[in-house]
């Protein structure tokens, strides 16, 4: 089977994958609806290129929060990456090496953040959900130790989603979350959680802080309010609150609304270079992506993680070619138009 | 088989039900747009979650004209409940009583109103059509004596809708209207019933009174014209008039024209806490649900019941906290989005 | 097999008529992408019901140029009635007269036009192409001879549509113009045919003048302006220019410009008393049925086709009664809204 | 089997085909977004039909840049015609000859532009990828000197389109490029092209030029000031970036920022003669067909080509005279309806 589109490496890792641990990465929260949104939306969605530009040379380098990475393309973080390769989040941290970009490792690892730091070889931004707050710092002070860059505070977690057609398999792979001394500890978020654990958070280390799970223009403003330095557009791969839209469709209202106090990043849906193009348009800075490294780890590896990277990587490049924009700059909001026949 | 959602009751109820019986109730009028309407316009209506809210407590009680409740929940008046289980409208009534949640009991029941007010446990409502004055008389003067704390006009009704689904399966189950004298007394609503018949029923009892059936703005500002004290936006599940919308379509129209002078329901294919929840935003008090219970009914009995409406309070806990409202009050207009990309 | 719709009496038309007839009726132009439109544009329509109306008498009585009908339905003009029964449109006409309504006798028919006129028992108009001028004039004197009470040109036809699903399957039943005193006079229409036809075929006989076929305002508004006594908005049965909208989609705009100078009443895709309320309620004086009462006729001569329109009308009076409009008067544009989401 | 529509000749091309070389003409790039919505965008525009117009005569004769034509429909100009007959574009040249019309000659042809200009026997143009200027000016010296009439830049190729479903099939026919002294000459296109390429073509011939693959309404305006002819709206057959709109979609913008300083062909999804008057409608003065001609070619020969130009021609004409319109003038913009029911 050739492997030339993302969507081979999620065929081909479906076969080789337990159900369990196919289903518990595919599955979205209660009827999918926002699931199969993240996908549908980005088709509404049409480009308008630009001919006869110098398009040969592409730059897409670019920075998150002053990291340099040399395309606009993050690892999102994802839960027992165990799930789908024996050396879980240390392949993963392999394969974002070989890749060159920035890998944000989840706090449901199966394997400890300092093992991760180990393995790899290129930035890491280190996920927390507030479970406690003593939990919560320790894990801070580690990650920062570890030499982690940045920290994403997952905010549409007060609970854990519904994943009914998980649910309805049973998961045999390990859901064991190594960064937690005991079993309990990493188990509820705290749906207490408010806005005030932003300055805690930040009293806590220097890393700067990243928002996952802002979706409406209201909450975008008051993050600005609070100084986070970055709001990952995201709606947690449509595993949360079901019914929610797909992320590139609030996109534009949290441009808007951010105004440029902070860097935003979309996460949700992103399979083609087209996609990144479309999201950079409506004003990303960069784009995260869950399942498809999932799916590379799961066929081939950290190599896997690389190519599937890679694929991305080349398919942005031959869409910003083909769309007349040679660089991250010339990407604008008329590149794109919402909806063509009203 | 896991019964981890309400579609999960509902197709073991197929399974268990004779298929005459199931037809009576899944069908809808003529060519069933509308009843498909119910389910597809929840799906077109988008949520907008807001973060880092204290959702440690959510907070779901109400009242329902002055009743407590422990949530926004009811169960509709639905027909010939002894389709679904020996004991009908008795053990739905146990049912309600064990879910803590008020039951509106159909005249068309296969028991005798009293019957089923000795069986309850908690608040009910009996749900009225008019088909000759006196005998509505008897029923309001009934009802009023068994204790049922509201009256339910269904006003969708001057004819019985054209259920051709079902006209082509033998029902073969009772049919029998426990409540009605003589057998002729209850087949036929009077279609000459008109607005006047509001203060006429007003004078027979002291039970509050709610029209069901309204589902647009010169009705429902007629109603509050009237006195009314309550509204339930309701389509009879589809069952009357074939092409009419959605009810979650027509919900904020009619939530404008009543401008707060009487209480707002909305009945119709609510099968999700998401979809209470986007009713709720779009301004109803409380939601009924007709087939669910049923479904319930028919697999487990009153225990049934109380599993389904269980399900679907702990979905809106659920999706309130996922969405940031730990309360109704906050629960607010904003929080739905009709559509996204126009 | 039961018949209680219309679509039972397709059903089942289908399974008696040859192959290349059932075809002939069925197709439309080329994609028959208008033929579906016909059908599915009514189910875009929403109905706005007012409960509490006194629905006791429901009066569908009317007149279309003076002429009393008992209900706003009308019989389509249809060419080769042969193709459903040996009697063709002898066997049409007497259905219409036992469903008490008018008939549109097509010129294209399989029998003589003072045949039919023999057999009817009702109002009948004839439908006219515009061949050659002095067949035309026959034509119209025989009609007015015959007791003709309206003249309906069909202006929609200077070529015959590509029926292409029809090329594909031999049509073995007879397609002889019975009205034709040679064969070829009746194959082509007159392609050089202009407005100035309205005053000479005027000139011909005193029957009122209908023109089938319009479906812009412009036309409609020129219409008016060479006195035409009414408008079919139709096109077709989507047999003849595929891509035009379905009619009920252009009626509002034909409504509007007439602005009640002349009769209007809509063809295309009628199969449910609920089309017709909406066509109603949108500004029709009556609607045409075309393959309905042909399915009628192939299922059950005369007979059937009195029950296809007694279906429809009771279909229309349940309708009526269901969206509380006890007479044709009470049926307004509120009654309807044309989407719901945006 | 009879071939009555282009729909007719697809099917029967494939079944003649090689499947890689089938597949390489029907396949878009990508997820073929764009190449379903080339289709999918005519069907949602509606005609608005004209009646009693004399349609006696339909006359659609025209000129592109002065060259007079018996029908506003050119053949759109595509790579390895050897793929479907063996004497490829000499075969092609026939059959445009055949039906009267324009060529487009691609410059990836398997035949060498002096051979296509002495089988063709009426006027061609020359399509042109900028590899390198000095073949560029090879090319345009030598296609001046056959007797090409015009010269076609395409602009939205600065690389190949990723055509992943033709990349699963191997393409075992001939893609030997003729027109290049040597293998590598045209492989690459050059990406640095910019608008100065413009004026430099200019220079080299005499012949008028035309640009292909402007999709947004300021390069539409950039190339009128750059003094071009002729402006082709096309996504190259959805082979290029998907996800960019149906070239119908974009006539409007693209026809009003030209403002009639140059003239405006549409290419994409042309296959009935009613795309072409809606094309004609929105501002084309003409269309290009690419696919429909090589079905002809497969299943004919350079008969076959002139036959399914002559079913665009006939089913043209009907439309034309359907909608009331005898000649290319009488077509305007309210022909058109880019939605009805909103």
């Amino acid at each position: 089977m050739d492997l030339i589109n993302v969507f081979d490496y999620e065929a081909l890792a479906r076969e080789r994958m337990e159900t369990g641990s196919w289903v518990y990465y595919a599955c979205g929260a209660e009827d999918e609806v926002t699931l199969r949104a993240n996908r549908s939306a980005f088709e509404r969605i049409k480009l308008r290129p630009r001919v006869l530009v110098d398009v040969s040379q592409i730059e897409m380098k670019t920075t998150v929060l002053g990291t340099p990475l040399p395309m606009p393309i993050l690892i999102a973080p994802t839960a027992f990456q165990g799930l789908a390769h024996p050396e879980g989040e240390c392949e993963m941290a392999r394969g974002a090496a070989l890749a060159g970009t920035l890998m944000i490792v989840s706090s449901s690892a199966n394997r400890r953040l300092e093992e991760v730091a180990a393995a790899a070889g290129g930035p890491l931004w280190f996920q927390l959900y507030i479970t406690t707050r003593p939990t919560a710092q320790r894990l801070v002070t580690r990650a920062e130790a570890a030499g982690y860059q940045g920290l994403v505070l997952t905010v549409d977690t007060p609970r854990w989603g519904n994943k009914e057609r998980s649910a309805r398999y049973p998961l045999t792979g390990s859901t064991y979350k190594a960064n937690f001394e005991n079993e309990s500890e990493g188990d509820l978020p705290d749906p207490s959680c408010t806005w005030e654990i932003i300055p805690w958070l930040r009293s806590l280390s220097h890393l700067p802080l990243i928002l996952k799970g802002i979706l409406r223009a209201e909450d975008a403003q008051r993050a600005c309010e609070y100084g986070v330095d970055a709001i990952i557009v995201s709606n947690h791969g449509g595993r949360q609150l079901d019914g929610v839209p797909a992320t590139i469709e609030v996109l534009p209202e949290i441009v808007e609304a951010v105004a440029g106090r902070c860097e935003v990043y979309l996460d949700g849906g992103i399979r083609r270079g087209t996609d990144i193009l479309k999201a950079l348009a409506l004003g990303a800075r960069a784009v995260l992506v869950g399942r498809p490294p999932l799916w590379g780890l799961a066929v081939n590896g950290a190599q896997g993680v690389a190519e599937v990277l890679a694929l991305l990587r080349d398919e942005l490049e031959q869409a910003m070619a083909l769309a007349g924009c040679p660089s991250l700059s010339s990407i604008d909001r008329s590149l794109v138009r919402l909806s063509y026949v009203p």
